[in-house]
């Protein structure tokens, strides 16, 4: 089976990234495909960001031409698209905010999650409450750090600032906890040690989720809310930076 | 003062009407602009074209280079983008779905929402529900009819349907009506007189709400979610259809 | 336009306080008549003194004589009484409590109220709740001061309460402050600049509010909860202290 | 043990009506009163009176100077005023609203309510709702019979409007049922054995309640919400019609 | 009146204090017998214990062969099985943990439970909220005493434990206590007067409310949830230890 | 990888039905194990039958003596006892009824669950509320077919009663179908395809979420409420029918 990855921002690195770690995640059969957006933010932070972001990726896989694929993950963690994404493509479409939360109410009866900077709980919080795994979230907890900050290889830092975040979460009710950035990915097994507590990774989550829907062959609903979208004119953005 | 609307869509007849409905509902003192995206879907049913949309209008507002402006009025109904303008503009931002809802809640007990197709009631259902209004909505009914079939012209289908909807709408707690599309803006006073009921339109409450907030010296929070984007490189779009 | 704005208690020195924050906030054709209830309490803390000042607002419309008024605006911070106006008058009613935390939904994505004593915080969660605006506010918090002290002319001492208080909501997640007090009117310019938020007033955004209902034409359904009072026999008081 | 009945309206007969109910369902070693307010409306339906009962039956226990009580139970199904009435005395206080809903949750997973006017259902929810036992209430009813209706001795046109609803709240999930009105006291039993469920009258329910806090030695915490009214100038009405 | 009192463990001491509560709670017409399951827990902490405590206690009840009774007090603070017991007997069902929140919730407006291990909170939580009684619950906190800590005879550890539980409730905003374990009953007046808060006691609370529905005549609902369990193969366990 | 798959009843043929679903949505390198209890109901349906079936389960799990395990897969749809085997086991556990409503959550904006008989609808919809999923359920509904009947062969029927259930399903919004009894398993190709909707089947979905855990070295959190079980006396059944 054949997943495609979307990175939510332009950053190729990042993309390169996420896909190690969808990789280290896939099943034996699975091969997995990385996508960068052409155009959006270099890192989504916010909800502009997040809906340039969410249009981009949109498009990235309206224009895709490559090979076929079985579903697509999208990797970025809090931010927007999902249920566009789900009416353009006829796969099952899996988000990594909503992917980690699933498989975090499987370990703990609360869970919580460690994100970047404080601007984006708000976000996070509002994916999960409308992807219907909101209930069991104790907290949604910043790190302070940027999306770029993560990629600067401090890992001391990122750990430091994770594992005081966690503590937090935990005093909130927390007994699991989710990585809330895709450029978390493989912090999970380091900080989980320490904490003596599972974490879960939104990437490998969605990775393990896609592969179980296509499976099944299970793919996403026409009726109701994702249908097709409907044949008209569409201008995809203006081109200029 | 002067507020500009935003149309959702890159139709011009609609941003004239839109501009006809606001103008209507503004105060003496007020000018009224309508902007129309440059790029984005003809008309916004469904989530695709709604993040299509959200990218736009900002891309719209971001790149507006006219005359200083007090507010912004976002006329799309159920459609998202509002938190990203807000953090991108330094005045107040009033979506139209939120702005009806205001207002319907001083009106009645519980108020219903009658919009186009029936893919667009969950959209609207959350967008009522993360703008901290949704407690009192006690129904979002389709009327069938596409954003496209309200400006044809065939006003007697529109009511027929609206009123049929709005049937619905009353059986299930609705004491006050809100009108669930920019293109219905002028409708209100033919089925509030039919239905004996409040109708609000958003347009005309976004406007009263937007010079509200601006009579009051009021603007976004800069505090948490809605802090300014930070600097960093974006890409708007391919400029391909 | 002419707008009666009801103070929910007999303190006539307040009633002209309540007044002048209207005025202010009115718009050029705007009129506004303050009017205190010949009975009731000096000042509403507490259910008690909520129930009975539910009871002489009332009164106090049904037995108005004056000129006529085209809404009203019902300044008691959670104090009870607006579905019962609403049913009496056939204008529009704003009650402020409900007023200002439909002007704060619009500018923060979590918004918190800073108020009287502690007793009254639960008063004004169930305010919110019912008029369905609770779910974005973050916190309640008392001041410890009462509403007599607030008229007592030590500025500084209100304004480090209010600060103090303000510092927890935020800690709440409150990214917009609202004023828990018909008293509080005022304090909004001082403690917003000081705090770099946004502070609504209440009777400010009612008479806002009122003004926007007045202009589009709508008033209180009468279908379902808000029908008019049935004839009957009332008795309304017994007169004595 | 002495417990005093409130009514909520000046109908003298619906007092001993009430009273008659209570007194079926007291134990051996409990004495029954029923008091009726000085003033207020013959019979509360809707916002407005309910507010003028709620004011009406505090007067009537601050002035109250009979012998001793040990508890008080408020009969007015879905209306205003026991907080006002807890802060007030230093017995439990029990609403027959509250009380008819903590027994019925006790006899099914869902109860439902079958009331008078559809114009009380909404309050008898948002009752429900802020005494902490809405989530299990499947349904409020009317059955388009005033309050007034109920006592004029057609007692089959009664059985036949409450059955109908009944069987509407049946079809809604409700196990149980709740005579949402003082007035129905006495039909428990009749359409109990017809329909073949438990039928929970607030009278009786509330009587049991208010016997079970006294024997326990318990009573209105005094902290927080319920302290007691801070003395002041309090008017108690005009005396008027 | 004949209420049975069933342990939710194996624990004779446990059972005796129990009933030894129960009769001081019963009124003067009310025989309390206690029963102890035949097979189960020593005591019933976390989940594992409690599902082997519903299963043991429902055993009990179906295999009990001494006189008939009116009414069933289940005794184990957030334990399962309350439904299960409804199904099978014909009298009135009341568990201590529900009981104690109807109760607390005419108390005051917000209510918290004190009970032992940390690892009980969730339990509790969860079966107030199926009970309808969740809303007002303001928190659950555990002392860190395990159920055998409390009858080791330690009553001033246990006191101090239970007390600064408490504190952290009421920063919490509740406004009433409860005892979250039926091995507390008999601590109630104590710290009661030490913390000036009413505290009520689950095992108390179930025996009023069960002689309440019995003198009203009220039992379970047959229809839907709590049918009569269909006559089937079942094998009540392996007996062994 | 080694999954066991408990049936939550006796009947032999049940679990090898259910194994079989099992190994058909089972990865090549997955082995899968049915286990029958020892004791407990014929078939669970209720909640005297799920608190048995919970007992049974969970001892099935302690006295289990076969070759070690990677994960178990509860198969009792609605049925209790999943936390308590949480406690138990130091793998990953995964209960069909969660299970199925965690993948349905990604296939449409909301889902709704046909079973067997009303009864088990109420403790589905617990069953889903307490796992975290219940927001996005749209409805549990009732076919009126027992377990048994579902194994009676008589598939045109069983048909027939799903397609009413799930049409009533879809007008209450569900977009996908869960089947809400493991002796469904089988049923969703068919069935899916009449309806053109997703059609979930939980068995074969817990199957995959026990894979994905499995194969991302997560496990059930030991912090909070799921720790281990304390060391203590406890009797397992009387061994009696």
């Amino acid at each position: 089976m054949r997943i495609v990855v979307t990175n939510c921002n332009t950053t190729q690195e990042m993309t390169e990234e996420i896909v190690r770690g969808a990789r280290a995640a896939a099943g034996p059969g699975t091969t997995v495909a990385g996508l960068t957006p052409a155009w959006g933010p270099e890192s989504a932070e916010g909800w502009l960001d997040s809906y340039l972001s969410a249009a981009a990726v949109i498009d990235l896989l309206r224009t895709y031409d490559g090979p076929p694929y079985d579903a697509v993950v999208m990797a970025g963690f809090g931010e927007h698209g999902r249920e566009g994404v789900r009416e353009l493509v006829d796969v099952p479409v899996v988000d990594i905010t909503e992917a980690a939360a699933h498989l975090a109410c499987l370990l703990g009866r609360r869970y919580g999650v460690v994100t970047t900077l404080e601007r984006s709980c708000g976000q996070i919080e509002d994916s999960l409450e409308l992807a219907g795994v909101g209930r069991n979230c104790a907290a949604v907890v910043g790190t302070g750090l940027s999306v770029l900050d993560l990629g600067d290889g401090d890992r001391e830092r990122t750990e430091e600032a994770f594992l005081a975040a966690a503590e937090q979460a935990g005093r909130a009710g927390a007994e699991v906890l989710v990585l809330g950035c895709a450029g978390m990915t493989g912090l999970e097994r380091v900080v989980g040690e320490k904490l003596g507590l599972p974490v879960v990774d939104g990437v490998a989550a969605a990775v393990k989720l896609a592969e179980s829907l296509v499976a099944l062959g299970l793919t996403t609903s026409r009726a109701g809310s994702y249908a097709k979208p409907v044949p008209k004119r569409r201008v995809w953005g203006r081109g200029t930076a």
